[in-house]
């Protein structure tokens, strides 16, 4: 009885208390469905691109490697001094994803963005501007691709960079410092965009 | 004449190419109001805590603290083996968000977990479990104040933690690893909740 019990509710937890009865189980690896590099490479993505400027830690580009394959994004532009795959400090934060995304590297900033234009894509750029735009209020539009264009960490948005941006989006803030760590900050706008895309 | 032009027009980019002109200009320190660690204390905080249980990694504390400034939150609860300030790596990533953050510490999560509860937080977990709520479904209750609780960077949320949960919201995920650093994810589910909230 005591085998049926643990047979049939593998890894459940019941508990029982004054007010609530759980037993929310938490998914195994299998059942979460997660796509070999290969499977990955091969799956539609979604139209969204990264390009990271100047990002001095490569700490924050392995984790937005890792933000970029979570969301299926279409690709990742490295510019300027930002590290690029193989790299130590890349591979701890992405964790595979710098293989399973793909990447290509711009010395110059100014011709990515020139690229992703030529590809279409509308480009916005993380930064406080006197004409940015509240990250809640941006609307996306019908079948556009966008560029999310992300600075370094101390100096934001690059002067080269910014002539090339279509908009520029801040995520409100109430606090001391008035700025995220840029890996946070890039997941916030990626779910954000990609949330209003309604995929 | 150069005098007052750059007088009128001080850190603005005008940029002509085929396509457009651009006069965005980045905002100075000044501008951007942060408050003085005095002033966020004294501040109106917005109603919701982090739960940080059993993170490995300070700096991704570091980062929680950051985060948690950036959008007001009322409170960072640390359990079990999540390091605590003082502390060199939380500095590194919370840049001071830990001096203006209130926070405490809780050995035992569980004992963190009914402690929210009794002050009237819905408790939120981020985590895949067979009862999760994808992001994007959840609605926040009007008036309703919420605890947002971030589990171990390998194993999620913990065994003793699930039971107490009302609810687990899962970040959609396409890629190969199906699962977020957890400051982004921190990042990601804080601004979702925040914005839902409509202040």
């Amino acid at each position: 009885m005591g085998y049926r019990l643990s047979f049939l509710v593998p890894d459940t937890f019941l508990f029982h208390s004054n007010t609530y009865i759980c037993s929310m189980r938490k998914l195994n690896l299998k059942e979460l469905n997660r796509l070999s590099t290969k499977g990955f490479k091969q799956r539609e993505k979604f139209p969204i691109v990264l390009v990271l400027d100047n990002i001095r830690s490569a700490l924050n580009v392995g984790s937005a490697f890792r933000t970029a394959d979570g969301f299926a994004l279409e690709h990742i532009y490295l510019c300027g001094i930002t590290a690029r795959p193989p790299h130590r400090e890349i591979l701890k934060t992405a964790i595979g994803a710098s293989s399973s995304m793909e990447w290509s590297y711009f010395e110059n900033v100014e011709e990515c963005l020139k690229h992703c234009k030529d590809q279409g894509y509308v480009l916005l750029g993380a930064e406080q501007t006197d004409e940015s735009i509240l990250l809640q209020d941006f609307k996306v539009s019908d079948g556009q691709s966008y560029a999310i264009v992300m600075g370094n960490e101390v100096n934001g948005i690059s002067d080269e960079s910014l002539p090339f941006l279509d908009h520029c989006l801040e995520i409100p803030q109430f606090g001391t410092k008035h700025s995220f760590n840029v890996s946070v900050a890039t997941g916030i706008i990626v779910w954000d965009i990609f949330n209003k895309m309604n995929y």
